[in-house]
């Protein structure tokens, strides 16, 4: 066990997206802060499973007595950058019950005949869960920027209106994780290839994403000014480089670690005699 | 691989509350089924791992393609009986995305409004999803009975609107399985001082538990009246014996195993030119 290779330095500060954060330095490649390769990483992931499972639990029993804290973590990313693999393999193993997923899809004609953040608002999570959004209010920024849906000050207010948003569910205990996963143009082509290639995931494969791949560079454009806008200290952006799959897992499962390390979580103690129940259980 | 022990006869037969059931005859220390002890079990469930998985992705793959199927599996048991062990080992290796767990708890005044079936409907699975019920509508022919919440002719009235609503729930394209944990009155106990000992157990633990283990043998009696009343070949129900988690854990994975493989799931083919897509990522 202790022959585990582990980060060198955490991506909770090798990835934030600080101040002059620029998203064409960013190497989707690259594996900041990991000095081991894919079989370490996969190994790293396995260990520190154990210990992501019970600060679930522990955040959860707090909000069994009052508890108001909880975790959220924004995923956003180009298609095929590997959001499921991430909700599958870091969250996967954690207990369902403390888990909330809402993956977003285009939104129904309900959703938008109302504000953008209506069905978000909607999504949070509970006290004690960790959230997750696949996709989110930011898709509100990126595809209808580059596509023009939504105009100059249109976008504007909706900027503003995000770091509200998020600085509410902050002062009301969430702790907002905000990842990019940020993956080449190559890349996406091979691992579109690769759903054509294989009876199993062909069924993920649409038309529509070799469309959009025409559009990459106006995506990597509103990432940056997505980052650049709504960048807070109350829930900072970090950019995920994803090429590597099992890096972009144990980068996000080390940022979830930090997250739930950073609210300081107890076993809660409830206001009881164990003695005297002891005895009542055992006369029962 | 090829040594792992499996079930000689399926937990779908030997488990089945058919005609004559007697919950009495039910042994919670039994292992029905299977020749092994507690490391094959453990063996047998990570084994079966990927097979669920595999099933789970493509149930989940066919509803994207217009797919109704869905399972909901029902867990209702005595207190510390291990359904959240269930949950988190059997449902916890599934692809989040896939499963929709709803535990029930007590109703809210606004569920206390309605007709109890109210909030249930609300929480049917969505097509393509695995559905977990921890705690279900059977709590209102169960504690109400038990606590004569609910006169006789109300329970017949609910046994009746239990049958009509699984029997629309199948006719949609689910298929449910029902299981009732079954431990014993020792066993509960040893587990209640298990919590009492230990404090990242202890938040479990709620002095109503001892007072409710005064009426176990009218809870017995209540389940043994639900699963006559209720036990149809488009909903039956399976009595799991659960004083072994590890017994537990492997029989409703099993039951699971079958529920799918029932299914005659496909990989969905879209309808697209896979040579021309091929070629425009190429050129993309």
């Amino acid at each position: 066990m202790t022959d585990v290779v582990t980060f060198e330095k955490l991506p909770s500060e090798m990835l934030l997206a600080g101040k002059g954060f620029r998203l064409k330095d960013s190497d989707p490649d690259a594996t900041p802060g990991f000095p081991g390769g894919k079989s370490d990483g996969e190994a790293l992931l396995a260990h520190l499973d154990g210990r992501l499972t019970t600060l679930q639990e522990t955040l959860f029993a707090e909000s069994r007595f009052g508890g108001t804290k909880r975790i959220l973590l924004i995923l956003q990313a180009m298609d095929t950058a590997g959001k499921g693999g991430i909700v599958n393999h870091v969250m996967g193993t954690m207990n369902p019950q403390g888990v909330q997923l809402k993956s977003f899809k285009s939104p129904t004609p309900e959703e938008k005949s109302y504000d953008f953040l209506w069905r978000i608002e909607k999504a949070v999570p509970a006290a004690g869960m960790v959230g997750v959004f696949d996709r989110s209010h930011y898709e509100d920024v990126l595809i209808h920027r580059v596509h023009r849906w939504a105009s100059p000050e249109e976008l504007e207010r909706r900027y503003a209106a995000i770091n509200e948003f998020e600085a509410r569910q902050t002062g009301a205990g969430t702790k907002i994780v905000k990842v990019m996963l940020n993956i080449s143009r190559d890349e996406q082509k091979e691992r579109l290839l690769a759903r054509l290639d294989d009876p199993t995931k062909l069924w993920k494969y649409s038309s529509n994403d070799v469309k959009e791949r025409a559009f990459w560079d106006d995506y990597m454009d509103a990432y940056q000014k997505a980052i650049e806008k709504t960048h807070t200290d109350a829930a900072p952006w970090h950019v995920v480089p994803a090429n590597k799959k099992w890096y972009a897992r144990i980068a996000v499962q080390q940022l979830l670690l930090d997250a739930l390390e950073g609210l300081h979580l107890k076993w809660p103690v409830p206001e009881l005699d164990v003695a005297l129940e002891r005895d009542l259980v055992e006369r029962s």
